[in-house]
């Protein structure tokens, strides 16, 4: 057996627990490499976009266009960037331009995937995609759920930096876009430079 | 109503659907800011640690010491720092101390908290904490559970820093945690220059 077989777990069957609007929960039972049998939980979710709207405000100052709005599984007010889940058979870069819309009532003229990652391998099987937006035009309302109250704000992207990781930014998948999005400028640092 | 309680939902009633050891799945019953009632799935986790080992190896190159698995909900082999879920009872730098002990055989003089985020706020209710572990010292064998299967290796921080959020190291948390190490390391440049 080479090393990487070593690891790796074969699954025998599955059975679903619960249909949940945003994920379906599995019991699924697998073989370990060294013929053990085990059962795990799975979330199938759909994959999800996050996207990171870049303008400038009245000043000349580069902002972000976040959303604020409550989250049912913390029980808090969080500043995020627009985000949701990619509806089935639509293409992440369509969900991303969807999200936009319907969150802030901004189109955009360039939407870039600029990142593609396990939301979480442990227990998840779907993937975060994250996108940057620019050419960003306001064509009017909010097309929100009936469930959805959402704010949106013009934040300065330095603060929002600063901020990451803290107090009413603490989504981790926000943190996860935003580290994305560092990457991609240094990326693009590099290359223009 | 101020603005923020425009955003508030109100928690009617809860009922559990599933018991899945590393998890608790609810279905809640809350009213929205306008008087409106939803149904929200919540996934009640115990918080989690990553815990981010920091050593030279014997060329004198500072590295992060990796652990190497099989991530069930993905279905792949990750490269991650050692994290895992808090113990009932327990303090997060504890469950991080013996995270690294079971995963690695690694014991740590000196463990810090570096990073506390919300896992993910739109249907989790769990804490993500990240810490630095550092005067780490090999005291023998791995103390795995009988399905985990865990390689360790010591990687250069430059090397995971450019791989992060690609290929093998796309685990999100991994993403978070590695984010509040570079934020912690900024911080930490401008207080001591």
């Amino acid at each position: 057996m080479k090393d990487k077989e070593k690891l790796i777990w074969i699954e025998n069957s599955r059975r679903i627990l619960n249909k949940c609007r945003i994920f379906d929960l599995y019991q699924i039972e697998k073989t370990s490499p060294n013929g053990e049998v085990g059962s795990f939980y799975l979330i199938d979710a759909p994959d999800w976009i996050t996207v990171i709207p870049l303008l400038t405000d009245e000043k000349g100052i580069d902002c972000f266009l976040m959303v604020e709005q409550y989250r049912h599984g913390s029980d808090e007010i969080t500043y995020e960037f627009p985000a949701g889940m990619i509806d089935e058979g639509e293409l992440p870069v369509k969900a991303a331009k969807r999200e936009l819309l319907e969150e802030t009532g901004y189109t955009s003229g360039e939407v870039i995937e600029i990142g593609a990652v396990s939301s979480n391998p442990a227990f998840m099987n779907n993937i975060s995609y994250t996108f940057i937006a620019r050419d960003l035009s306001f064509i009017g309302e909010q097309n929100l759920d009936k469930d959805e109250f959402i704010h949106f704000h013009l934040i300065p992207c330095t603060e929002v930096i600063e901020k990451m990781g803290t107090g009413s930014y603490s989504n981790g998948i926000m943190i996860i876009a935003l580290a994305s999005y560092q990457r991609w400028k240094e990326i693009n640092a590099i290359s223009s430079g």
